[in-house]
């Protein structure tokens, strides 16, 4: 049995609650929150205990922990995981700061623990199925990738300036798409972008719609464009053009319904925000983590690909506020 | 250079001027027609002249006819074009009696005349594609089919009194798909039906929805759903089904615009009724006549084939109206 | 608590007790089958323990049934499930019987128990939403309606041979969204069908292909197409043509990638088969079921539906067998 | 009568010859090419006359000239038609020097006479419908552009090598499509790009596959993605976001023939390139340029917008070129 401590009880702790329990073998032990009533409501939920962090740590067998919390708490967390020896999994991003960052990735390297970042949007199963296509070959050669990454609506102002900004809280996924897809360094970063949406988010130093390219050691071209607030809702899609063909990542629709008017022919909208679109990528990213912390599968979104989307996010806002194209060092292995 | 009697100088008559007159080595020479100032306009248009048929047909010169009048005039046109020895292009139906459309059929075997008759669909980009890979194999033995064929909206009660009925006036372009795609001889038919949107066309004695089907010889299965008033256009689709696959053929759409709102994706309605959708079709079916006119093809849609139909709309409305179902004795070659 | 009986432990029943465990509440305490070691392989992944039917019926404090074992012994349990004034799931058909049937809608209405036949597709996100879009009118008045149901496969023969023939084995699910949908009852039914697939089924006596028409009360009309073999997999989509509108309900794909290839652009195939189409529609199912145990719900699809729709499957039996059509009494409340 | 000399007898020239001949009130007179035979075929075709330059322009009932012979010609055709006061149509671009795009703007303006330049993409059924429905309103405000302009295969190296390079060759479209879209000034333009598909083409000091951002004065983002082989075919489609929604252009097909096999559901490809692509387009065009000459009409797509295009080509080029961000200078009215 596999005991488990999940911190953060919260929107996306209350997620991965339940897909924990779900997982056979596995144990939600305790819920770890400073809001002790959403802790106490997670835990009675799934039966686990409330407990504080030291409580968690200095229990042995909590085999594993899973990092939900805020942003602000994910280095220290990673850092007393690694040293009390458990398997992390930890959402994105592993930290603000790069440097922080590459610090927690060195101390999971050096305590030899398994650690798993939230990118959930690799289980997803249109993208992981893309995914598999291409390594079969499907394409050929990937070439070009044209991430479109909109939400349906700004998160509160409050919460944008805690956010590190929209590169390191937004397309830190679609940097993280693209290392993956297009599997080559990147060289260069020109991003740009504007206040499209809210004058206030303008205000607390940030930009709501982005305009992002890539270009790669290897000559290969990547376009992301996203805008915080799309009328139309949340857009998650991507096209590989490689040397034999293109794939296309579509959105997921809630139903498959079409109605055919005296006006025109309508179809649903996409599933509604992340946690709709992304029910199933949740499911598998978790299974994915006991099946690493079984022994079973090595981490298939780990922290090192943690570091280097925040090395992405960090060059990018460098290029939209200094307006220049930023030149990356080769990936550290 | 062929030159062309057109009679009929209506709707459809327009249609085919138009494409008469962009056949390399073809001259529109006479139009005919019990609208004078309907003939004036359209001969003028392309620099054609008046006539009335007994001119047409004794002038020497005129080597072939594009009959495009009422109904009630075909089959007398027919037989005396076929004994002026006139390459005949006919609207369908050949007639609304299966036996005067027979005789007819008799007269052009008889006088050794080209006869095309206008089941245009048969001639669109996507039906003739369609047709083409069932040909190539590509789904094996077709099987089944289903006909989705709805009209915009109802004609008027008038024209409907004198259309010979719904069966042979909107569907025997379906019992034509239907000869086409299946290649096998019908066994028996069904057909119910209804007045669901006007109830002036049930006292006309008609109705103005369908539901048909078709058992082949081969145990093979058809099934036909019409409708005068489809509130949302004019859908024209079908279905092969066959052992290896299936092949559809989807309605074309005035432009690729999509519309991502607040509420939903939409997309453009099909085109607005058959001009729009068989634009394309009545020029590569006039293009064909011509081609057979001059000797370098063979009908695709010959007379026999309009008799055929017409012995299905009339099997149909037997069925319909004595609401059994009828068999049909094999088809005469 | 509620706690559950489960008869059957096949593949279905697995699917059952998988969605039961899930309901907060709800206890699976026993699972009856007459295999014994699949009975105990199912209870043991769900912490149940293996009873024989006069265990599970004695005891008192077992509130509900999920009858999911062959469909020669749905009859007799919810007799005795009536008897034992326990609430009852019933997996489709409620029995091959028309006369057993409605013994049973008897006796579960005689008991005053609550009952669910498991006419899982109204449970279906689409088909549902499809629903209550007709019912928030949509398309006005709904007017025809066109069912393509079809397998990617045929069952063994032997299953073929006790199932009750294609009609009560495959399209009562058809017959039921007719009723669902149209929402008026039967007049007159045509079916016809052939032996297209396997000569063996033939020889069994029954066929694998069918084309059913239904005409309503008020002139609605119903076209259902199956197939036990569509090469292509799994097909369920129909359309409903209202006054105002269509609407359609179309199949689930697995991921909306599509890929742009040198010789055409491909999207995914349907959900393999109906446990992974209907996945959504097996949980949300169940859960309906528990909402009527606890009180909190009327029946979504009875056992007056059942019999109804078997009703419809021996009248298209019957049209069938004896190449004619069938009128239907008037349903009876 | 309205009458014509057309400069070109190439692949496009025979396009708008065709157009021509098809204009209500318009007269083919002369084909002027360098390649004599060329000229003599197409103007027999349609019944003019060759000639050279100095006797169409002589002539003085020639009221318009179509220029559509190479890009080297454009300049010095639109000049000595500017100074023979005949109307003018021509091919993009106007000239690869933005200052002798310029000089031949003025003479236009000098002269007073009318000029259209064949962006002919404004005139395609659905970008023309995509760009009134963003003046209905249906969008708001549009705030974001992503294009996708792909070729199914590069033209000859000795082409490329006299065309200017690919962003005068080949994304002037898309900056005209830009410019037409967005309805805002460019700002900042940022090129990047590589030779991915044929090395010669690098050897020839160009590139193959660019990736562009724009960012307008108003701080409205547009990307631009293009590559001159996806191995997929013809790839032309667009998106605008807006403060209310998104309109999206898609691709045109030959045919809606869909094909479920058991493998997968495929549709056709694309249009194969773009004189099938902008077939309806090109009539447009040529439509509205005869009734600008009328005087029905005022220029759709004027001389100043193929220098405003040539002025992005040329800022792209340089960015390009010197791996920085160019600024635009405010466009001159």
């Amino acid at each position: 049995m596999i005991d488990v401590a999940l911190f953060g009880a919260g929107r996306i702790g209350s997620i991965h609650a339940g897909n924990i329990v779900r997982q056979p073998g596995v144990r939600l032990q305790y819920v770890v929150d400073v809001d002790r009533a959403a802790a106490e409501a997670l835990a009675q939920k799934y039966g686990a205990k409330v407990a504080d962090a030291e409580t968690a740590f200095a229990e042995a067998n909590v085999d594993a922990v899973v990092i939900a919390s805020s942003t602000d708490t994910h280095a220290e967390l990673i850092l007393r995981s690694a040293k009390a020896r458990k398997a992390i999994f930890c959402e994105k991003p592993v930290d603000l700061s790069l440097d922080r960052a590459r610090k927690c990735a060195e101390a999971v390297r050096a305590a030899g623990v398994a650690c798993v970042i939230g990118f959930q949007r690799r289980y997803d199963p249109t993208f992981a199925s893309l995914k598999a296509r291409i390594e079969d070959g499907e394409i050929g050669e990937p070439e070009m990738l044209v991430v479109t990454s909109r939400d349906p609506g700004a998160p509160p102002v409050d919460y944008i300036k805690r956010s590190g900004g929209i590169f390191k809280d937004m397309l830190i996924h679609d940097f993280d798409i693209f290392r993956w897809i297009i599997g080559d360094e990147a060289a260069t970063v020109y991003a740009t972008g504007s206040c499209l949406t809210n004058p206030e988010i303008e205000t607390a130093g940030d930009i709501d719609a982005t305009a992002v390219t890539i270009r790669t050691r290897h000559g290969h071209l990547a376009q992301i464009n996203t805008i915080r607030r799309a009328a139309y809702g949340y857009d998650q899609r991507f096209e590989v053009i490689g040397s034999k063909g293109m794939l296309q990542a579509g959105n997921h629709r809630p139903t498959e319904v079409v109605l055919w008017s005296s006006g025109a022919i309508t179809a649903d909208k996409p599933e509604h925000f992340f946690l709709e679109r992304y029910r199933a990528a949740y499911a598998a990213e978790m299974a994915h983590f006991f099946e690493v912390v079984a022994g079973r599968a090595t981490p298939r979104t780990s922290i090192d690909d943690g570091v280097a989307a925040l090395a992405l996010a960090e060059a990018a806002t460098t290029s939209w506020r200094e307006q220049r194209i930023v030149e990356l060092p080769a990936e550290r292995p």
